[in-house]
This record gives structure tokens, C-alpha cells and sequence, in this order.
């Protein structure tokens, strides 16, 4: 299935845990495995402690690999200014799998499934999950 | 199934994509997920606007974390010189997974899947693509 | 299944792969796909040639990325002192998916799976494995 989540652009963190949860719940499905994949190539999937100070220590990373205000080779291409938005997307990539055991996604007690919108502007973004079933 | 590419390495970016869609398009399968994999430890797979600007942009940010030519303790082992290309390897990881949803893999409207040769040499590199079934 | 692993923290390699093999020989699965995935927010998975040079690299490469002993902004949140651990696991991510076709897990020759422990401590890890069959 699909859902979409409305993000601000500019490193915003959006926390789809719960969302991804209630698919797989609504599954039934028991023991297997959860694909979750993000459709734009200037935002990414990772799993982290959803905390502010994390968040922030994140954001300063990836400014000092790919700066939002940097000239890039790619802004010739469409006169957009979101160049540093695909490196970052590129580097932390757009799909997660996930492990489903008894009925439910076992997370660790602190990981969070976060969508990181990397772009300039406000954005939909569609996310698919596939329920995988073990063997 | 797998399929073989010929690289050149030095930043080699291989647009996959048509392939991995035959694949799918091939195994019949309408709802699931299709895993890719590249056999080899100094190249990697992710997601991207195959777009040259955006193309150049990666390779600089590449060589900024990890130049082609510098000195690493890789290459005290073998002899040879793409510890560079190890490192890059190891960051982007050799696998993806991406969902099909109507007999069709559903990637972006600019979401490219690139092989990224990292290495010092041509190469000639075996992916492994898996069809797996939702439920 | 799930399986855990000591580890020493501070840029710990542990090598899973065998582990990984015997798992996947259990299933009896012909082709399909494992996944594993590590319950943790300061340790990752990826997969590299075993080799101690290589791994000094990496370890050099993630200090420069972020460093083990910087002032994070995670710290305010608990007191502890592993945000740089946080960041790293962020960046290379939980979660793997590997091939396996005539029922063996289809690495290449170098290719190893590598739990990294970026944490400050000595942890306990679980990895959870779970196998998809193709189609």
C-alpha cells in the first residue's frame, strides 16, 4: 500500500513509525519482513532515536557533506537550487527493510523509521510498504 | 536471475534500471518487492536523477570523503590502490530493495538505479536480482 | 531467528557472516533473499572485505565524519556521551538484504557481512535474520 506524508523541505525528520506499524498490524502477517521505500530522489529513509539533539547533530553532518547553499553541476540542469538535496538522497537512499516478527515490526526500544526531506521547497511524498511473508 | 555489466571503474555510474524492469516485467509477479545486488566490494548500488550535473556532483563529494589517490592501509595488503574504493563500497552497501506494485517496479518518475564503480580498473560485474511475492 | 553478538563498541568489526550461511543453510530455502537487521541506534550493518588495512580506513574515514569524542548535541538529552555513534549508525543504517540462490547465501569472494559497533561501551547486539523465498 501507499501513504503520503506533507513535509517542509530543509532537513525536515518526519517520524512514519507509527504509520508503518499499523500496516504491518493490518497484514497479519507474522513472521517476515517490511519494505519501505520513499518515491523522490531528494529525500531518503534511515532509522534513528527520533530526538532533537540527534536530529540537529544530523542536520550539521550533512550540511558539511553537501551544504544546501553550495553551487552544484546539477543547478545548470534545471535552474533549480536542490543539488545538495540529491547527493544527500543519493548517499542515505530511498528504501528500508524491516523485520516482522510475531505480528509485529521489531524495532529496537529507540529506533524510529524517519523520512529525511532534504529539498528546498514543501513537498508530498508517496511511500510504499510491501509485506514480505517468511519463507 | 543475474546479468553482468562492463565498467570502467574511476566513478563509473551504470543506469540499470531498464534492465531490473525486464526482470520484474519477466517474473509476472504483481505485487512484491525486487532485490538488487552487485557482487563486489568497490562498487555499490543506490537510487538517483541519472542526470550528468548531478552525476559530477556525487563524484566530487566522493573524492572529497575518500580520493582515488591517496595512501590507505588497504594497500599494504595486496599491493594494489583502490582502498579509496573499498571505503566508498562500504558507505553505499551493495544492496536495494524496491517495491512492484501492479507488474510494475514503481520507482519515481527520476528515480534511476545506478551501479557506481568505484574502482581503479574495468571491471565486469555479476547483479543478482530476486523476485519476491507480497503475502 | 535471532542470534546476538558481544561487542566492544569504539569501531568494533564483528564478522556475521558465517552465522548468516548457517541460517540460511537451516531454511532449506533454494532462491530467495535474507534480511538482516541489527536492533540498535549506534551500530550498523554493511558489507566489506574482511581485512584488518580496510577497516583502519573506515575507522579513519567515520572519525573525520564524526568523531568519537566531539561535543554532540544528543548529549543534552541523556548525559551519555555517543552521539557521533548515533550519527554514524544513521548514515550506513540497520538493515541488509543478501541474495541466496541453489540455497546458499550468493556473496561475491570478498564480500563479508559486518555489524559495526560505533558505541562508546560494550553492548549486547541482536540481530534478527529473517528468509524470503522467491515467487
Amino acid at each position: 500500500m501507499r501513504f503520503t506524508v506533507e513535509t517542509k523541505g530543509h532537513y525536515d525528520f518526519i517520524n512514519i513509525t507509527q504509520k508503518v506499524k499499523e500496516v504491518v498490524k493490518n497484514s497479519k502477517v507474522q513472521e517476515g519482513a517490511a519494505l519501505v521505500f520513499v518515491r523522490g530522489t531528494t529525500c531518503a529513509l534511515t532509522v534513528i532515536e527520533y530526538e532533537q539533539g540527534h536530529i540537529q547533530d544530523l542536520k550539521e553532518l550533512f550540511e558539511k557533506l553537501a551544504p544546501e547553499n553550495a553551487d552544484y553541476h546539477h543547478h545548470l540542469k534545471w535552474g533549480d537550487h536542490n543539488g545538495g538535496a540529491h547527493i544527500k538522497s543519493a548517499l542515505l537512499k530511498p528504501d528500508l527493510i524491516l523485520p516482522i516478527e510475531k505480528g509485529e515490526l521489531t524495532l529496537g526500544t529507540w529506533q524510529n523509521i524517519v523520512l529525511i526531506d532534504f529539498d528546498e521547497r514543501p513537498r508530498e511524498r508517496e511511500i510504499v510498504v510491501k509485506i514480505l511473508k517468511e519463507k
